[in-house]
């Protein structure tokens, strides 16, 4: 449809990540009304990576390098599928099906940006800089603001327990204190309210 | 739930703009199961900015300013309800309730983040800058992809025409002239595949 191989190949890639609106999550929308898909989920955050950059652990971060890791991290669902994280057995190879994911869905672009989104994708996985510890740090803290505001529906329904949603979530800490504290209190308070099993 | 009001605040606004995942446009997802929602299609064209960032009319754009305005330009639907852009009489006072809704979600955020969210929005609305004639563009396209690629049903389903197509697609002429040559082709390829009427 395009006579500009390169606007093609690009074409074909923003077609192909359509798919991820189909990717349902364990979380409901704060309604109640359904789960939430990927796609929306990765809007919210990159939207909250906007609005809470100031708690960032170090100021120092690059929003707009977040931003673009959060609108990509969750792509390789469209073939790795979304893995319930206290689901240790659907757990296993999780990696390897996200890495085989990530090479087919990034090289449908160019070679160059294909590239780009690689290194965004890794750089989030790996935890190891500050910008993907924030990036990782309102990954975790979204579905744990959904899961309380819906009554904690996902966790009953999934038999979580309070121990597993601390351990998860203490990444947050990692890329941005002042939210871990808040969520502390989300999760502290969700046991009080009984919605969060001991 | 914080004892900080300024997170509190910002709290607020992330919670009330999930309802965004409920308000559904015309536009199918391409898998044809569905309408898309506004969340999950403010995602894409935010994801469209950068991959697109090449096309823009002018090179010196600030992608990242035309993320933010994309990701943020549909909250008003909340309150406002997404209006059918081929529908004369749905549109009359949409401004008005788009003001409206701007000016209530907007200020749920601390004073220093609703005026930057104000003056995104407006921006864009505006069409008066080269990042948000960019913005627009991509606003456009996004449907139209959508629309080609589901053999015209949104288009057939409420009965519009080649003409209307053109006339309000030509915005994309003004953020990425590349873009409206590609835009052009599948319009002429529509009407000659007969899922577009002339």
């Amino acid at each position: 449809m395009s006579d500009n191989a390169r606007l093609q190949r690009q074409i074909e890639f923003i077609l192909e990540i359509d798919r991820l609106k189909q990717v349902l999550r364990r979380t409901l929308t704060i309604d109640k009304l359904r789960q939430e898909n990927s796609a929306e989920h990765s809007w919210h955050i990159a939207l909250m990576a906007i609005i809470f950059s100031e708690y960032a652990e170090n100021l120092q971060i690059d929003v707009f390098r977040v931003v673009k890791m959060l609108l990509i991290h969750d792509l390789v669902e469209i073939d790795a599928g979304d893995t319930f994280c206290y689901d240790d057995h659907a757990r296993e190879g999780q990696h390897e099906r996200e890495l085989q994911a990530a090479k087919r869905i990034f090289n449908l672009l160019p070679v160059d940006q294909a590239r780009q989104l690689q290194s965004l994708w890794e750089e989030f996985e790996a935890r190891q800089t500050l910008n993907s510890r924030f990036a990782n740090a309102l990954d975790r803290l979204q579905p744990l603001i959904s899961n309380y505001y819906t009554g904690g529906r996902a966790w009953r329904k999934h038999g979580v327990k309070r121990h597993q949603v601390a351990a998860r979530n203490c990444w947050i800490e990692e890329g941005a204190p002042e939210l871990w504290r808040y969520a502390l209190g989300l999760i502290e308070d969700a046991v009080v309210r009984g919605i969060l099993t001991e």
